[in-house]
């Protein structure tokens, strides 16, 4: 079973490569009868797009979505939807130089070990250019979730040492507002001053990424190895530079007791009809017990490597194993939480969509 | 698609829940010709289970492995292996009490709200105790794994605030010395210690393991979904009360800058044959870039929350949504590392055996 | 990915050897809430029992199913059900003399070719013994298809040249009435004294079974590889001695012409309600238009090679290629029809709950 | 879980409606490094296009492949291959006369039914133009299998009563000598002439294709459902208009007794090494034994009922279910047999290299 496939009931199918004739994906097992445009996957491919500001890659992809099938006048048929965007800016010759050396932090000569081949232009398929497709499809996710009340939304939250303060409800307004995508603008100017003094010192720097789903019902998450923590891991994990993952209180769990970090379990007022909505007074469990979604707001964290790619001759040997020296000289972001918050989105939205439909195979009927 | 089974090439289906006649595995696309018996699979089972020492829960059961398929003649035979382990010492007495409550921490609740049923009876199939079926096939990924050369050895690495120290290389020895599992002898001293003493409070303690891989390949892990990083988060996660995931540098990442972090690539002068072998002179990359193993080890952590049964009232509320207080009363380990170790080596293990087995696909006949 | 599991929503995973401890599956992705108990599955398996009549193997088997998980309380709780029969009868002395022989018209070389080792006890895995686990997966799939007003029937249409006449509406009843499970009496007679002719001749006959669903709701089947007609195919070639399926008109239709064929679309009295509900005059489609169930009945019949096992010599080699002489000594039906027609139902069974699950997704909240 | 995927090891997905942008196909799974240009597929869906002659729809669609990814500097490079064909000549008015019309022997109401909408141009996804995918798709896997020594070659083997004798040995060249793809010359003149005097009678006609497997090495298939038999039946049923199955004597068989229908297994002098090389002197299993591959040539058979579209009042009802009367008015082929023998090799060589694949998983090594 090769990898390029994720989810189960809303499934995607990722191709392409950075400096092929194009990307795209192949979204499978959406419901019928959803309204979808060019637009609605555009406007996230926009988010995600290089060339946004000066903190991001100068790289200029207009990434022009086109839907190839699966939508007849203008909702969704049940039938795959093939989503393509060509590649335009892609300067080969940027690359023919390394095509016999290895970059130390990319996939190069783990692809050829794999393989035995690789596409040495831009990183070929390890390239986060492979994640057009799945902001693409992120995007259809997001309206399906929609309907059911369900919003994603991400922020960053660290860039090296500079952290977020705790906000209580970030709107996408919030974090559309400036290039580095966090929400507090005063954290937002030291990121941004941050990422500019690394970048001027030719290095990259780490980051984190915090991303919050609410509204998502009670019940989903599929015991016991698709738990929807573990399914969330999976997505997030499984994107370019992302080294850590952790839901609810996570790694500080480490150092709490029992007694701090249950939370109690109460009957929320909120709730509808006579049935009791249950719910909890604090959400150190991030949304998810058991793996299974609370009700209460999902929150998971991601962290994130320093790129790879810096402007500086870096230690490596070429293909017959002899040291040599590299400087990368393409053009990449000294930070990549701004960029990926549009991704992390789409990971969430994905796995939550597909959990949604997956639950209603359950009890689809009552 | 139900979510009991993980693994495509080496796939595993677990069943069976915590007071039910039995908890079980049915192993599938193990490689034939593999001898195999019932001391292997029972070695890791005692490793696992309940009863150890005074850390552990004082749940007896002897946990013992039948074999009911898949092995003749003291081989593999390529066909499904099914394990079967009985439940001995299911006092359901103890849970009857909580059949209209919902104990904060667990998937009581959110059980409910899936299934609209439950087995209220010790988490039924929410309990570790199904992590007997991985545990059992991970000692067949183990054996797998062996003949290739690559070995999986899972340690606590912090419990509360006390943390272990770096150590070169751990053995299996060192790690099974003592009851906590960690190799540095005085930090088990003191994890023992701490853990002894929030048990005589009433409480429960967070906690981590680490798991490193050697001598995997370099080439394991599929593009882009199917990344090693992301199989293995996936796997971990899916385990009851994991909280966080890392590989290599992790969350330190998020405060490094790229000329910190990135791997110098060096030949490795430990090589056969005439090709040249490559490797990293350090390892923050956790032996794994693009989400394909590089050939040095392979590092991941866990965060492991506090226990959530802790005998001391909680906050909840019964069936009908009326506010109620619960006192746990079952029998529980204080801190969950200890008997998580075994449980993640098997996790790691089934990851790495899939991937290798997937990899014979792509390169098999070279 | 190995071949042991069947179904996506309504997922299977069977264990077990001929003549090992046990055989038996693991069903996921049932429906919480579905009252189960054993004699559900075991009144499935007694029809599938060897030993049943004189023309049917007179080996012993009790088949005793016991269900490990996945039931508490009398109701399905949506986890897994696993269910074990063990092996009392197997007398492995019968095969040990044919343990360096490949039997004609069996599996023995083809396994050794794929796994280089074989368990030669009466044929291991490749022994229709294996189907006790579909038979006990499929009593739960009837249960489910009941709830929605969906029955199975299957019935052997054909011995040899012995052809059962068209009949209107076949119940259960007529089938178990008789050994060769063929609904008119005359041809059951018939059908009888042709085998117990053909077993007084030491030989063995053909037959074919016919499978007919009622109530299937009009919608099912999964565009375009999982079309209702392709899973039911693989569904029942999939099981041994099955070597041709059909549906509607099946191969009858290639000398045929389209104005005989097509079927007028009609709107139906029967249905309820305001909309139209749409039917077929004629069924030549068998129930299936585009892959997708029409509401009307869906029929497919299956080509069943006569037993391969007979009280003959047989021209075969040795294991070191040596031609030798064989006679089978072991105990087998002269006509495979009558016990496959639980086998077939619980095929077809397995399919249409898989697919009715697959549906809910679709259009699960409408 | 959707149905537009086929496939474990090697994987595809196919995309596109009949009167959309495009359709095509995702190839997952693809092993590196093999020669792939444009003309390889291309040379296979030329085979399958309409308006190739008299006797075939007279729609114009020059279906130029273009490859969009996994492939690098002439060889595949491991990652998804992308296959995109535009469509040309969707003349889009020809159907919006049956926008409020069932058609008989179509999809049309089915899709409605699963759906609540459809995409009634052409018959949108449930056309036979969605194979072009599967096609291309086709010509990747005979390439795969051609670096084995596997040919694939299939047929036009009877159309209503004219029937094909038996042939030693068929190749390409006699296949492709006439438009209706029957090796024997003199069958084929008189499959042409009734053809053509079906079409003037403005009616159609069913016929059968056999599909023959030669070079296939022993050992292929998965016990227990992923049979070779149930793969290649479900790959052939899941073709549009293909209603039965069969394999070696398929339903030939159930008029015959054991003794004439079991093979006598022999040493086959061809050979190589000291290990002796197995057959069987007859192949009435067709090449599988237990769903495995037994090294004698792989012969199928499939039914393809008479074309749905023809030129005639037919009676039907609109989505009202008002008794309406419905002329196609499209361009359809007389006999389908002609232009599904591409699409059933490919289909067959799908399942093929798919389980060459797999096989790699469970002996890879030695």
């Amino acid at each position: 079973m090769p990898g390029n496939s994720f989810g189960h009931s809303f499934r995607i199918t990722t191709f392409g490569e950075s400096h092929g004739p194009a990307v795209g994906v192949v979204v499978d097992g959406c419901p019928p009868g959803i309204p979808l445009a060019e637009e609605d996957i555009q406007r996230e491919l926009d988010r995600r797009r290089p060339g946004q500001s000066l903190i991001t890659s100068a790289r200029h992809e207009t990434d022009v979505a086109e839907i190839l099938s699966g939508v007849f006048e203008g909702v969704t048929t049940g039938c795959p939807i093939a989503i393509l965007v060509r590649n335009e800016d892609a300067r080969s010759r940027d690359y023919a130089a390394i095509k016999e050396l290895f970059r130390p932090g990319h996939a190069d000569f783990t692809y050829l070990a794999k393989y035995g081949v690789r596409d040495y232009r831009g990183g070929g398929r390890a390239s986060a250019r492979e994640t057009v497709g799945r902001v693409a499809a992120g995007a259809i996710a997001k309206k399906i979730l929609g309907y059911e009340g369900v919003s994603v939304i991400g922020y960053t939250c660290q860039v090296g040492d500079v952290k977020m303060p705790a906000m209580e409800r970030v709107t996408l307004e919030q974090v559309e507002a400036n290039p580095v995508r966090c929400p507090d603008p005063e954290t937002a100017a030291a990121m941004e001053k941050l990422i500019m003094q690394v970048r001027s010192e030719r290095d990259s720097i780490g980051s984190a990424v915090e991303i919050v789903a609410r509204g998502v019902p009670a019940g989903l998450g599929e015991p016991v190895f698709d738990k929807l923590k573990a399914d969330l891991a999976k997505a997030l994990m499984s994107v370019p530079a992302v080294v850590g993952f952790e839901y609810g209180s996570g790694f500080a769990s480490v150092t709490r007791r029992g007694t701090q970090h249950n939370d109690p379990i109460i009957r929320r007022q909120t709730g509808s009809g006579g049935a009791p909505v249950i719910g909890t007074r604090t959400n150190n469990a991030g949304g998810i017990l058991g793996g299974i979604s609370t009700g209460e707001p999902i929150v998971v964290r991601v962290a994130i490597k320093p790129t790879a790619s810096i402007p500086q001759p870096l230690e490596t040997v070429d293909t017959q194993g002899n040291p040599q020296t590299i400087t990368t000289k393409g053009r990449h972001d000294p930070c990549l939480a701004p960029r990926f918050v549009p991704i992390g989105e789409a990971m969430v939205a994905l796995v939550l969509a597909d959990h949604l439909l997956r639950q209603r195979s359950i009890r689809g009927t009552e």
